[in-house]
């Protein structure tokens, strides 16, 4: 099934907008699962266990598996595998590069992860999203406007009075259709994903920002306009609580979450 | 050692600019060398040992390797065990992301892989590249303008008279001196490469697109006007030849670029 159906199926079915974010630390775990690498795989597979009924999708942020070298790669293949196949699945890696490269980071996501979609940096332009897109049957999700502060420093400077993240949007938008192309447009600008909302009312908008990046989700609702969205919490679920029960509470976060995603 | 000045001695000690590309495909692989895990990495190591003395650095391209997942993890951190500790490396992995996730993928590039160098992308601004900065011993090539020809489509906006890829060097340039950052500035863009050059005659960059991608040798060495530079070329090296030779090949090649790149 297209990457695409399976993100509107799921969203439908689990009735959510949520995704949790699996930015698992080691140094973060709960004092009752061990900090190996077996006790990382182990805390996904109980927050995904916990709100897999919650959600519509897992965004795996590749940086946290990585630092840790084969080891980390290893429970990140782990950590895809315990994925239900019906919920629509996030390679936060913000990859690009040149074509033959591009390509390569493309299998390894696509392919050796099996992940249903991928965000990618914008920066070097059609050619290194391209071998991207040439998955017709997965996603990707190109960086717009992130949810960081210093968002600000360069892509939101003005040309031809607008700024550089609209030129983004603007072109790309012309590389592939809604159901293989959308954006990553932080919560922290409200008013500006409200400008990109209506300015791409098809498109998919993953929205990062919300919980412990401090974006207030009303306002982010408002500003989304009933649009397809996937609406990122990462630390503020997973690390509910250090205590016994963590996945108990996770799991009150993430229906938290959830209804206040719905409008 | 501080990486940067590894970088000087080694450029000094063989007399080069030049960085070999590590962009070991498996489906090109010479006839004498086995397409396995084993083959790449005997590859490399061949590929190192024939040219060891004639350059200054290695840049190793990690999506070539991440396409195999653990396995070629694997090979990536043992081809990274086989260059002399001499030899400047530059994990060639484009990354940025928000603070703590680019903290973890500095991690990985420079305690687990433990190379001198990263490429970073710009998009995400200062608090996504700071966390590879802080690392105050390794360097950074921030990606300015490069060598790919879809570079026009952002790089090149224009913003209060200037381009986009000048604002990020402008900026960034604040960030940290000429022993920790640098930057990646296309060989296919030799007028570019002069003002850069001109505007900043202390830096670092790190110049690819020599070779198969078509820049001109000559071109970039006058645009880039003596200044600290390591020009990369990957595939017309490493893919001299298919024969059982490709590493004597190689080496030609190798050598005839580390003397086009000497005034």
């Amino acid at each position: 099934m297209k990457s695409y159906n399976k993100f509107i199926n799921i969203k439908q079915k689990n009735n959510s907008l949520l995704a949790v974010g699996l930015d698992t630390d080691i140094n973060l775990l709960p004092i009752s699962i061990p900090k190996t690498f077996d006790g990382m795989l182990e805390f996904n597979r109980r927050i995904i266990e916990a709100t897999k009924d919650l959600v519509c999708a897992y965004k795996i942020n590749f940086a946290f598996y990585e630092q840790f070298g084969l080891d980390g790669i290893e429970v990140l293949k782990k950590t895809f595998e315990l994925i239900p196949e019906e919920i629509f699945t996030i390679a936060d890696a913000k990859r690009g590069d040149i074509g033959n490269t591009s390509k390569s980071y493309a299998k390894s996501v696509f392919d050796y992860f099996n992940a249903d979609s991928i965000t990618v940096n914008p920066y070097m332009g059609n050619d290194s999203v391209s071998p991207f897109l040439d998955y017709t049957d997965k996603f990707v999700f190109l960086l717009a406007i992130t949810s960081n502060p210093s968002s600000m420093d360069f892509q939101r400077l003005y040309s031809d009075n607008i700024p550089v993240y609209q030129h983004v949007i603007n072109k790309s938008s012309q590389w592939a259709d809604e159901t293989n192309l959308g954006y990553v447009v932080g919560a922290t600008h409200p008013e500006e994903l409200k400008t990109i909302r209506n300015s791409k009312p098809n498109r998919v908008f993953l929205i990062p920002g919300v919980g412990a990046q401090g974006a207030d989700s009303k306002a982010t609702i408002a500003a989304n306009n009933n649009g397809l969205a996937i609406i990122n919490a990462s630390r503020a679920v997973i690390y509910a609580s250090k205590e016994a029960d963590f996945d108990c509470k996770a799991r009150d976060m993430a229906e938290y979450f959830r209804k206040e995603f719905l409008l």
